[in-house]
């Protein structure tokens, strides 16, 4: 699914299910750092018109669904706070190459492939959920990260040819799975 | 006006004047500053709900303009690229207190005063330039400027007594004024 080279475990699901409190705040943290992946990705390659573009829209349908979340805390009264984040998005940006234009490939898909994961992961709480609440809002956040993914797929490729571009994103997808399977013991949306 | 402490000194009207692709370049990178800013005031103080949402329409507001300048470039046909800012921000930003709160207050007031010393040169823009296309353009922005310093100076009272607010604005507002006094060779926005 969307360059995922392995599912989700079903530890990861029993997991979330005892501390939906946790994932939901680290969620909303999620979101936020989306955001700030993609603003990044706005200041450094900033001349690029087609990538400002589309980081804009990426920057802004992110902060918009940390609200969401911040929204469904507060409406069930679990307090937000700062929460460590897994080792997955910080793994993964260890791959990332130092050299352009290498570099802007790296960052591009890894930004894809945690889209990816979120959307796969998305699915999952949308259709496993016994919480009717969540799972509709699970659902209803599917699509956007699917989208996200693509985007960043595709810019990658005007940074290099389609075939380097094809090749990268296999090798980090398979660094991902390898990050996914191994799991982690606290509770996270990337655990 | 808006706590500034010294209006803009002629020369910069001089200045810009005959370089208005370079104000409008160093213009663009602002605003992409100016949304980075607000981006990083919500990672650091996410927590804090109002600043959370008054942060997000900033950073929305500014990256609107952004491209908005960025049109503005394309239908001149001014290449943007990056170009080496003013010392302006580094300066007020080396004045920032290292320890909470008062850290948070200076972020917030720095920001606040950047604000409007945009808002006093749009308003000088949109006053003074022969270029009638331009000069309607910043006065479409004058209003957001103020509206932004409005709104990072009421934020910075939740985090101090106002009292507290009003001495260190007033500080931070004649280092400003003694900065923008001094000048710089280059075309910026705020040099």
């Amino acid at each position: 699914m969307l360059s995922l080279h392995a599912p989700t475990p079903d530890r990861w699901l029993a997991q979330v299910q005892e501390r939906l409190d946790l994932l939901l705040i680290d969620h909303a943290h999620c979101e936020k750092k989306a955001a700030g992946v993609a603003m990044n990705l706005l200041f450094s390659y900033v001349e690029h018109a087609e990538l400002a573009r589309a980081m804009t829209e990426i920057v802004q349908e992110e902060l918009d669904h940390f609200h969401q979340v911040r929204a469904i805390l507060d409406r069930r009264g679990i307090r937000f706070y700062k929460l460590p984040p897994s080792r997955y998005g910080e793994r993964l940006h260890e791959l990332v190459s130092k050299h352009e234009p290498l570099r802007a490939v790296d960052r591009l898909l890894v930004a894809g492939l945690i889209e990816a994961r979120s959307c796969e992961r998305f699915g999952l709480l949308r259709d496993r959920l016994a919480d009717r609440e969540l799972a509709a809002f699970y659902g209803s956040l599917f699509e956007s990260e699917a989208r996200h993914h693509s985007t960043y797929v595709r810019l990658a490729r005007k940074f290099q040819p389609e075939e380097v571009v094809r090749c990268r994103l296999a090798e980090l997808a398979a660094a991902e799975a390898a990050i996914i399977v191994e799991g982690e013991a606290e509770v996270r949306m990337h655990s």
